[in-house]
């Protein structure tokens, strides 16, 4: 088995080796630029690290497909960046603010058909199988980022919606990325299916820990503005968290926070943040990435994995809930 | 072999036979109002004619995929529209202004994510080929439309600038509907490539014709307001001509009337379509797209059809060409 380190610089230097046509400059000079600003590049190493648990064979056919997947994911972040209009990702200029939103429209639009160039690489005898995970995972991630749209404009909304919502938007992609290692390694079906759950829970378990970042995390490693979400009011975990647990008075205080104005945006913050305290949002939401952390890795008993890859699988997922950024 | 009409049948079937989940109703229900107004469906209807040239057996695992390319096509359109700022499209409401711009970013993704679900149920022994070609051919669409938005901010392009940008925004998704129906008809590499050469060659015709009509067309059966190209200064096959073939007078007179303001647009247009009568441009597109059908008929041979065969690809050509729509 490689190390963590190792695989990560494979994904690295594939980021580096992709070579796209230098013309037209409009349309791929965004995509190398999107993928030079970094990223964790998770969906690749978690691939690459579950089709490593079987095989050290990780030549082309294996780490192109792996890298569709963040070539995909870097795809939804250009569009998305355009639908809620942010000015930075990663301490960048994003794509559609570095140059404009028709640049950023059209080069992501290629930047998703590439992810299925490079998934064309894949194994042949499991190629069939792959496309059509990719597909139905890419088709829910864009129903999870409508879903997340429709709920700016509702008032409320239920722990179920949400869950929902992150479902699509996030966990399934993880979960299509770990069973894409299984099915590359050529695993029976069972398998292949735990992996997916267990991928799956580490993607409950990841976007939860977005939104603790995105409102406790420190904002030099994180690499953008602390209370983005608070200031626009997102429908958070923390959010809907705090309306379940909020007496009246609380839920009063929830509702004149989230009132407070843009030109008020520290204090508004800084209220809020407070108030996720007080209630315990902020406690429960730890111990809830805690408990889909544990969910992953039960997960994993139909793989039948022995005692050096379920410590490998564990310690990925430690770094994904760990992480700080 | 079927009729022209019993294939159109087909498609139009199809477009109303795919179901998608009724949820998010802002995802899904801007496809199946673009599905809904209309398209002259040419793609599909290419790919199912040529594969009816060798096989009756359509069923589901080609009119799928045939589709598949009508899908990809409009997905093009809705965001095509959105950076054109086009308000119209066959006489109805583009999707971003029926709904707004974000909704027609998203269902675009969506939608050209469902024609790689359409792809799928393509028979087995060619899915590889299949996938391989239309990705490449996706790719070569996006080139194009970059290449097109990009030639509005140059004062001059050459005739070879604008058939380069033709031939990737429009004639290869002809030329790869056409290879398609050979490919899944099980036909050998050389015919496959020469109804790829028909493909491209009619979609040189298809493309000039478009902006013929966009100039000369008749309002009503047309479905947009004729002029929109002239009042935009679009350089289109005509602007392109009319500048290599008009004298330093008529050179000063194109740019006057290019420089005329959207207020005057009515007055605009007319004097551009007086030019280009004068200049012989009007005749001479006529002429040029006349000589796309023969080079298109002509890359038929190696394909070795018979008469009826043959026929059968006249006639969809001058369809194309003859058409006022």
């Amino acid at each position: 088995m490689l190390s963590f380190q190792e695989i990560e610089k494979i994904v690295e230097k594939s980021a580096k080796v992709v070579n796209h046509p230098s013309q037209p400059a409009n349309l791929y000079a965004p995509i190398d630029y999107m993928l030079s600003i970094g990223g964790k590049r998770v969906r690749p190493i978690l691939c690459l690290i579950i089709y490593n648990l079987y095989s050290n064979n990780l030549d082309r056919n294996v780490i192109f497909p792996a890298f569709a997947l963040e070539v995909f994911h870097e795809f939804t972040l250009i569009h998305d960046d355009i639908m809620d209009k942010s000015d930075t990702r990663r301490g960048q200029p994003t794509v559609h603010k570095k140059w404009n939103d028709n640049v950023a429209l059209l080069s992501g639009d290629v930047m998703f058909i590439l992810s299925y160039k490079y998934l064309a690489e894949c194994p042949s005898f499991c190629k069939s199988e792959v496309y059509d995970l990719f597909t139905k995972t890419a088709i829910e991630v864009c129903e999870g980022q409508q879903l997340d749209m429709d709920f700016e404009n509702k008032s409320f909304i239920t722990m179920d919606d949400y869950l929902g919502m992150i479902s699509l938007k996030t966990a399934v992609l993880l979960a299509c990325s770990a069973k894409m290692g299984a099915i590359m390694a050529g695993r029976p079906q069972k398998e292949c299916n735990a992996l997916y759950d267990y991928g799956y829970q580490l993607g409950m378990a990841f976007q939860i820990t977005d939104d603790y970042l995105d409102t406790f995390g420190d904002e030099k490693v994180f690499g953008k503005k602390i209370g983005g979400d608070i200031a626009n009011n997102k429908k958070t975990w923390l959010l809907v968290e705090a309306f379940k647990r909020a007496d009246s008075a609380q839920k009063a205080r929830l509702s004149e926070i989230m009132s407070i104005g843009l030109w008020q945006k520290e204090t508004k913050i800084q209220q809020m943040q407070q108030l996720y305290v007080e209630t315990g949002v902020k406690d429960a939401a730890l111990s809830v990435i805690g408990d889909y952390y544990s969910k992953a890795m039960n997960a994993l008993a139909p793989a039948g994995l022995n005692e050096e890859q379920t410590a490998r699988l564990g310690f990925f997922a430690e770094k994904i809930i760990g992480r700080e950024k």
